[in-house]
């Protein structure tokens, strides 16, 4: 005969209650951390929490640059908070384009799901730039930090899903950062060389001021 | 009147050959350390080295349990080595399952491609379990260490690809690990209270011994 | 004649309150993060908070098991938090086991104390097994994330301690993560081949539903 | 004709708060982590928050050791809380001396901005010593934990900074540590092999009781 | 009737040979690493690699502290390579004590196993010193790099384990890297405010020079 | 009578080759890893690993930029391999510029020495810019990854040093990424929204081809 192991087992534990820390889903509305944000007590999280829809439709690319970016990090996706993972949907229409940008706090792996994608970066060893066109089910990988882009490089719109080693990589475009902020041109200029006129006029197109 | 800055710029650094590592290519030729492979000379890395296309096409699921998994680890993709990203594509046919495993080194997040996935994971606190079917662009997170489980919960075949918050996040199948192995009968039984009907049977199906 | 330096000293300093932090014990009450729980204030930490007595008493193996695992991680010990480290006691009875396992958070170390424990581990590479008695003395290490197991291998009881590179380990059984909660039985069944009466006998067992 | 591309851009990002963690200024006032302080809601950071002026002065030398640390840990300035990175400013005046003692955090690395310093360090590996003078310019690592100190080697006063590879890096005074509490003399002379004659006495010069 | 499921799934995995990295037993004669020793080839690790047997035996205790300490450290015991864990034996014999000391790289948590152990570490908070008389089964956590001490508190020898939370903690004893080596006595005294008669005395019982 | 402990000393630890890590001196002709170089042999390690004189001299600013950067990381000073933290030297001649760049690998803290300097940094969320002149004294920190620069903002010659939370922390600098390498024109100018002329002048000064 067998008995009720799960009356055994109660005991087995001395202290019934170690929680350990499996997980740390972000509150959002609490204090954060340089490790990520403080976590909901377990009690309230659900399976809703490791899951997230918001990269299932495309972002809109009715726009110059013809791409979307949509995110999935710790702030949109709170099941991820404290994982060292994350992840993003790219959409390119035909002749888009990612500028050029940055992640400063993680490692990118990118998936081609549709289409045909031209992306590289530039290492800081010499400037080599590596870059290549990909297809269809290729994966790429852009080292933390580096400068890297992607350009639909074919007749069709083009898919991408990218994934990150950090909840929260972040994300510096370059063309934001110089040209989307009130910067000073004087000073744009003096640290890129950029011509006044070509400072001023990218400052007007991103809504610069300075 | 411009001046060839790059003359000028040749002085700006007083140590030309500062070689940064922005990234280290495994060399699988070398040798192994706690951190990952040790890297190729930069000289001879190039841009093939950080693109995979081995996940490009379906893994055979021509078996019993209908699924494929193919690895893009830093084994398989020696440019993610030591940047603690990795993926890999999981192909379900119809009535496809990736048995319950772990991944010992690193979180997963995995995206569903097309189908329908039924994923779920078993945290350790009071072993709840969290489960979902997932549709197509749905993304969800699987805690690093913990059993999860895919299985494909539509009647077409499925793809998803998963990523790692490791660049080797090692795979433990539950049933390899007990069954596919000469770990003794008798331990097996003892430290999973499994019948030794039970237990030999499954070990004559997956070639365990003992 | 010497000065008293301590009126010296207390110039040395510039900022009197240079509060470096050279601990963080948990509070217990307030929130948790990514990386433990936030710290006490340091004026009512005291050096009971980096002791705990509750590993001087053996558990209660009067169970079907005939084993007790009592933890002292940062749950239970507030001292290590933050620390990378903890421990446990493993009292094992004659006939004791401590089932198949994993910490998804630590690597272990074992130091047999009186007795002799057949203890191992399995590796995700080729599914090898690592498995030997080991006699008090014997420290025996277990990977992070691998399942492993403990067992009474004399014919006295047994007396471990296990220290683990982590404050909050976890602990994943592994029957009472498959068959201890509600995860539906065809699941189960799905996921790990095991037969549907073999399922439910160990539901039945564990007080499992589903 | 170009069209405003801000219009544009934002629509490129499908969630416009993705509010990403560049830095986590310290929150003095709030909860401590493992990993340092809760951060300033980034609404409230400002440029100051980046910038510590107090290393712009001398410390006062005027005691019997005749120098002065003036720190720059996150306690001090918020700034580099989760950075991994602080500073403090080292005055000796002639024949000043920074004693004895460990950063049980991090490593140091010194540079000499005036004077001459003797620095050195004692490795835990065959207790070898490694000192030397180094003059204006020079710079010295220390590593983490091991015993150190730095000696005005000149006859002007000797100015340096440090760096360390921690926001809060701590700092132990051996003679602090052994002198200035209340550690009963008896555990200092067993623990130490010191002379009774000279624990006391050091303790009364240092304050110390017991 | 069930298929051989063993010969299906070595379809499963697209690369066979997928090498995760469980582990890095160290390769003691290969190159050492910021990280760990590299590692041996998978296939000539054997469980042995997991075990040692060292801390069998009580370290000879006949000597002056009537001490003796036993590391496991990955230097003794490889398989700890890598893994963020190891262990030590302390052996204290009437009246014994383990001089004043730190670990510069990692935390320590101890258990006594027989006898009475007065332990204690200093802060470098205020030099608060946290000291208690520990007994049988109690366990005590030293945080990383601060100085601490264990004295035999009883009549009887004492025996205690130690797990450090790194697999090479560092011991560095303090009479040990003052004097046990060619420091010249003047930089000792001028670092630590001890009398040159102090300094000489102890150089010379200890062995050192200048 | 006092013994000499060192004989005894001797005795007090079982394994007298007990080879703790205390530090890594980089051999810059070994392998390299994802976390540095392999260590040099301890045997032939000498103080001199650990000292590096190259900061010393002030770099050569005669070029248009008037300024330089002289950098201290591990391929320069080997000693700091492993121990996460490195310097560089900054000189600015009157209207010198350190050119917009990043650190991929870790953060900056910035002090000057001598003259002014007007710094800043631009964080990714909302691309909110971070800058003020900063006086002899001032200290500035720049988070990792994020675009920064540095100007001479005085009416004579300015010396700050730098100090990096990574013993390689990289350095990519803006114009040298985007120009002085052979990405292509078109690929430059879609990804950066820079006219061709511009780019094309810059190409010319810089040397990029392409």
């Amino acid at each position: 005969m067998i008995l009720p192991i799960f009356l055994i087992f109660s005991l087995l534990f001395s202290t019934s209650n170690a929680a350990v820390q499996d997980f740390c889903v972000a509150d959002l509305t609490g204090p954060d951390t340089p490790t990520g944000f403080v976590c909901k007590k377990p009690a309230v999280v659900t399976v809703d929490d490791f899951i997230f829809s918001g990269l299932g439709a495309g972002g809109n690319t009715s726009n110059i640059i013809k791409a979307a970016v949509t995110p999935a990090f710790a702030d949109q996706f709170p099941g991820v908070n404290g994982l060292g993972i994350s992840m993003a949907r790219l959409d390119l229409a035909v002749g888009g384009v990612v500028p050029m940008h940055t992640h400063p706090g993680g490692s990118e792996v990118l998936i081609v799901i549709s289409g045909s994608i031209c992306a590289g970066f530039i290492s800081s060893s010499a400037n080599k730039v590596y870059f290549k066109s990909l297809k269809k089910g290729d994966i790429m990988v852009f080292p933390r930090g580096l400068l890297h882009f992607q350009i639909n490089a074919g007749r069709t719109p083009a898919l991408a899903f990218v994934s990150f080693s950090s909840e929260r990589p972040g994300l510096q475009i370059l063309d934001f950062a110089l040209f989307a902020n009130d910067l000073p041109s004087e000073i744009v200029e003096t640290t890129t060389f950029l011509d006044d006129a070509q400072v001023k006029k990218l400052k007007g197109v991103l809504g610069g001021t300075g």
